[in-house]
């Protein structure tokens, strides 16, 4: 039996995986991660916690393959991260570095590339070559993968899919310092930014606006929760996400023509309600020889990262 | 010495040349298209043109390394083309079937993708691996080669980059049946376009207005060359033109993160003005670990075609 590792480091806790060659995952477990003095005890914490693994199981050096990792930052094919601002790093090769420290082979790559890698082998992608993810969460990351490779781009910044102008006519900042980005409007905070912009002049009635029946601030599940009630305003708000979700799908589709649209992060739990207005606003866009992509629930949650991060190296 | 072919399969004329291994162009010419019939003889008439060449310079088979071909119309991995409008063809095997009737392997790419590889191999793109061309002629074409490798889409149409939806507000129709496309503005055309929608409404005066001055209808060229003399109204057209074309190059930068931007077609002869106008919009809108993306101009005219399909098998 062949293993490897897969790795996947967050702002919080670094995801460990071991993995058999075909892809069963044997066991995973976390560790914190240690962002102090630059984060340059990350490395060495993955390094110490894997060797752990490897003792208490005995594993033959001669049985594993090496490891795979996910960074949260622009990734260079050889391994070269260009600053990682979550994790206090500048630009080192971390391939190289862990490898060092591991005595193993070891890749690297962008976290949500990773993930795309990993949806693509075992989860909603599966069975596919060309496989673009969209991860909705606090922002919106993705990742590229065309005939079973992963992009990188020049400078390890391919697939900034929630960077995508969707609106040029924006005037509020987006995080990145331009405006009008696909993560203010398509991420669970930009739905409930449009929410607020929107509920003062809505002129009808809405569950959203009665505050005594949500204790606390208005979530991404409650807009999408009220729009499957068919609630007017929250339909409108989720229309509104999905014209811009499709619309940035479509620029995806025209350029690298994926598959399959493969959409995970939290929000995505929204179910087929997203799927469906998105494919609509898709179909809406896209040049026509390219209508035929798919699109799909993620499949492999938090686990993508720490499976996409092990096939980098199986 | 070793020899391919480059074969440009356009909707009045084949272009074909003759390169030695090295990229040297030893030969060009032309053929009539002939497209009656569904276009049954266009690659009967490329073959018996190629075997001719081949004869009359005592070429010995073993000294042909094959041919490569670019096909207006999306053109999957294996050759498989999917219906060539402008040709009559259908679905099917292009490369196979030439490989077929010439005795030799022969792979087939869309035209403007194997455009963008020859711009690559001996042209504005020499020296990098990431490489995107767009083609501003009648209509806006595009191509993405992507670590040496062309990127082919999974129905052929990676690269559609004249039908990225720059303007969803947009009511007109663009060929292709959606409105809003860039082509719809950023192509000889289209320039024209937004000109004769715009003049009765500018208020100020423009040498664009004096009918004396042109004895024939506006063409992309005067509107770029009044803009070169300092005409307002002209500017204003200019502006409008590269704001929709570096919005476009910045969702190409934000999905693939080229290195290089080639810009070739007829439009492209506006030289600097294009330039600089595209990449100020480019680095308005795209993300900013991309900025660092270059744009030059084409190099190899009307010949890039010729010289990326020979790359096919060079």
């Amino acid at each position: 039996m062949e293993y490897g590792f897969g790795i996947d480091i967050g702002g919080t806790t670094v995801k460990l995986g071991c993995f058999q060659r075909d892809g069963q995952l044997m066991d995973k477990w976390e560790i914190p991660t240690n962002r102090d003095n630059g984060g340059v005890s990350i490395l060495p914490d993955v390094a110490e916690s894997i060797r752990a693994y490897i003792r208490s199981h005995a594993l033959s050096d001669s049985h594993i393959l090496g490891a795979g990792m996910g960074v949260p930052g622009p990734v260079e094919q050889d391994g070269t991260v260009n600053r990682c601002i979550n994790l206090g790093w500048g630009v080192f090769n971390a391939a190289e570095t862990l490898s060092g420290l591991l005595n193993m082979p070891v890749r690297a790559g962008n976290d949500a590339t990773v993930a795309t890698l990993g949806e693509m082998w075992q989860g909603g992608g599966r069975g596919f070559r060309n496989v673009v993810l969209l991860t909705l969460g606090t922002g919106v990351g993705g990742g590229v993968v065309i005939d079973g490779d992963i992009v990188y781009g020049t400078t390890g910044a391919a697939g900034e899919v929630g960077h995508l102008c969707v609106n040029p006519e924006e005037t509020e900042c987006c995080n990145c310092g331009n405006a009008g980005c696909l993560e203010q409007y398509a991420s669970a905070t930009g739905i409930v930014h449009m929410y607020e912009k929107a509920l003062s002049s809505y002129p009808g009635q809405t569950v959203l606006s009665d505050e005594s029946l949500y204790s606390r601030p208005i979530t991404a599940k409650d807009i999408f929760d009220a729009a499957k009630a068919n609630d007017g305003f929250a339909r409108s708000l989720v229309a509104r996400y999905t014209h811009y979700l499709g619309l940035a799908c479509s620029y995806i589709g025209d350029i690298v023509n994926p598959e399959v649209f493969v959409i995970g992060g939290g929000v995505s739990h929204a179910g087929s309600i997203l799927l469906e207005g998105t494919e609509a606003a898709y179909q809406k866009y896209v040049f026509h020889a390219c209508r035929n992509a798919k699109f799909r629930l993620a499949a492999l949650k938090n686990d993508a990262g720490i499976y996409g991060a092990a096939k980098l190296i199986l």
